[in-house]
């Protein structure tokens, strides 16, 4: 597995290499295919250093950024990412959707469909709701966040911030901690660091832990120091307000207690070990400061490596119909 | 009045065949005039089909979409056109707009008029406000729905699908069904289908009717299946939300009992009736489900008419400041 | 003073004419730098004027307005500027920002520069919150108004307006009145318009009259028909909705009667005086409609010089990144 991590993909004939019309999710994509990704994210890493970051691969294609629950920078990330392709990107905002009026999301997504999309990009309160349409449109579907199901482009570009900087993903040790009931950001995250071979610890208090959790190849823990032992990775995940008060925690000073990753705490993990978030942050809750902005951080490094990856999704996604050589 | 249906364009001179420099209703457009909107619409219906949509005619104009009532479909769709030829498209909320601090629309079009726009696109709650803004500013403007006025890009989208589906226009029965009474939409369609020679019968309770119907032309019913006979066209129209519990309808159910399109209802048309809606749609009141998605349903056709037309309106509009030949 | 107004950019080699990486305010500009944006900005009012704006010498580069404070105006003003240079010009609107879930704004900034923007265009409620966040970037920030502190390309236009109206700006006696308090707009025109030498006044109620107003440079009034006498340019600042039901004003009429522009009031100043308001207007409170509309007014023409304005300074802070020949 770890040496499928840097396969070039140019031992593999187009098509061949990434089968999948739609990216709903880090399920059902193979080592490799998620590996070609992550190669393919590379050279826009590269490129959006330069100033002169315009390509035109994209140029004539409409990428719809259909956002039925709020966001700003997964819908900033893929915008940009689509606007530095050439597309003619253009944002629906559940604010102003139709789906207000009681429209069906059916009658949304074909209506999107007849307005001839290249590719759709769809974020839904929804699980499932993403697949439901990918299945009713002509166009490839990229999923950006659906309910608590899968949010694939934070797990791929989680796993190009470890390539990066641990060299490899296969065998390292990566802590999730917090709210892994209701996290997509924990669900792809946990099945794209286990195809590729690394060992997955995940941490959370009994009420926020998934009950079939043990079938994903996870190790689970509710003691957070245990979990960091030796870690190699550390990926926070987001408590979400509307968590803090309800039934899940006591309070958010207890959740950060037992739970926040604090740099005495930081300090059970290897001495080199990578810090992770999401982001935006709950400073003071679920991260310290000190930790956050310390040089074991790598959280702003993920918002960089979250538009290439995304690039990579756009362009590869719609090579089978711009009749890439190879693809089409 | 049916020959000038397919009359091509090409045998008129440049501006002589479209010779308004607004487009802010179908009211004052000679049915060759709508026929050559229709046309140059054709060109670009098949272009929406490929995937290289690029086009550079309208590069370096300022396109702005101001939205004084909130809409997807119709801004998308607007967004979209412009973008496939290549103009700068620029979206102005009205939840964004300075109108909400008092300010006048005088003084917001005068606003978008300093900015040197191109081609404003507006939509706003108010019947006449398109036609006022239209006259103080210095370029083309282009109805997107003004209160219940008219909705005159709407009525050229449905007349190309009913001109493509059945052949012609003229001569075709079209039964339009619903809320008459505040529809733009419908009134835009009336003009339009008239001046094209179809014969257009209205249905609507009595409390949705309009007072003056008959002096538009068109045959008015209460009764829907005898609306119904032999119908080549069935459009049926948006019952608002905020219809449906005051003094007009009893209830939706009610609603839906005497004016909804079921499918034993439909079989009062002819056998090959096109079914349309403008959407959103409220599926088990105006129309049912088995309707809506059933072969005869022309209605995510319909979207896909209206990015063809609004590219065509966007075009044909700025040809004379664009110095096009013959148009200049 | 005077002579620096019309000094030409050629004359001073590249970077050395506009040594700043942001624009934060006019604070810290010296006139010739004032003057040379000034220069920059009067092709760009040509060029508007045309059909043909398009220019790409910001093709490539990504422009991200984040505006945590509602704009239309100069949002929009913003977006066509970038669109006509070629820029990829993406919105963060402070309604769907993460801000909401109590993110900082440096993690803000940080997520917007680890996205690789190449310009910054930042609104936001709280004075100083602009160079904050251009002290955590790598790429060049443009103040869009902070606070009560300063509007840069506001006053910019205004100074453009004006030079381009009477010809010059130094010795030109220009009386700012209404609510200097709270009016970033008053601020970054008072030290511009110092600056470029021009005899200032400044004309408000006591309770609305900034304490320390006369080390500005500047000369207060109470009396709005004494500030008025001899008058060049006078120009009206809005009363924000807010202020008109507090301790501030007794009522909206009262101050009309007291600080309004009438057409009786205006007479003494200048016959030619010209008459300038940043917009939005309430019209009938500080501002008369037959002044507003009438041959003094530059009104509109403000408008139009605020997009010039901002494509000039767009240009410019990008010089050196994009390697700009003499600014690299």
């Amino acid at each position: 597995m770890p040496a499928s991590d840097h396969r070039p993909a140019a031992m593999i004939a187009g098509g061949a290499v990434f089968p999948h019309r739609h990216l709903t999710g880090i399920e059902g994509l193979q080592p490799h295919e998620i590996a070609f990704l992550l190669d393919e994210a590379e050279r826009w890493v590269e490129a959006n250093r330069t100033h002169a970051k315009g390509d035109a691969r994209l140029a004539g294609l409409t990428q719809i950024n259909a956002f039925f629950e709020n966001s700003t920078r997964t819908l900033l990330s893929f915008e940009i990412a689509g606007k530095r392709l050439g597309a003619d990107v253009v944002n629906m905002h559940a604010a102003q959707s139709s789906v207000k009026k009681g429209e069906t999301l059916i009658d949304t997504a074909q209506t999107l469909n007849a307005m001839r999309a290249d590719i759709l990009v769809i974020r839904h309160m929804s699980s499932g709701a993403v697949k439901l349409i990918a299945d009713k449109v002509d166009c490839p579907v990229l999923n950006a966040g659906d309910g608590r199901h899968e949010h694939p482009t934070q797990a791929l570009l989680d796993a190009l911030t470890i390539r990066r900087r641990r060299g490899s993903i296969a065998g390292q040790r990566v802590v999730i901690c917090g709210d892994l009931l209701h996290s997509r950001v924990a669900r792809s995250n946990i099945l794209s660091l286990t195809a590729l071979a690394a060992e997955v610890r995940v941490c959370a208090p009994t009420t926020l832990m998934p009950p079939a959790i043990d079938r994903m190849f996870v190790t689970p823990f509710t003691d957070f120091d245990a979990a960091l032992e030796g870690a190699d990775v550390v990926m926070m995940l987001r408590l979400q307000n509307e968590r803090m008060d309800g039934g899940y925690v006591p309070s958010p000073r207890e959740f950060r207690l037992r739970y926040g990753l604090t740099p005495e705490r930081l300090k059970r993990a290897k001495p080199d070990a990578l810090v992770m978030h999401p982001g935006p942050m709950n400073r003071g809750i679920e991260i310290d400061s000190l930790v956050a902005d310390g040089p074991q951080s790598a959280i702003t490094e993920q918002v960089a490596m979250g538009v290439a990856v995304r690039m990579a999704c756009l362009d590869v996604l719609t090579r089978r119909d711009r009749g890439v050589e190879g693809w089409a």
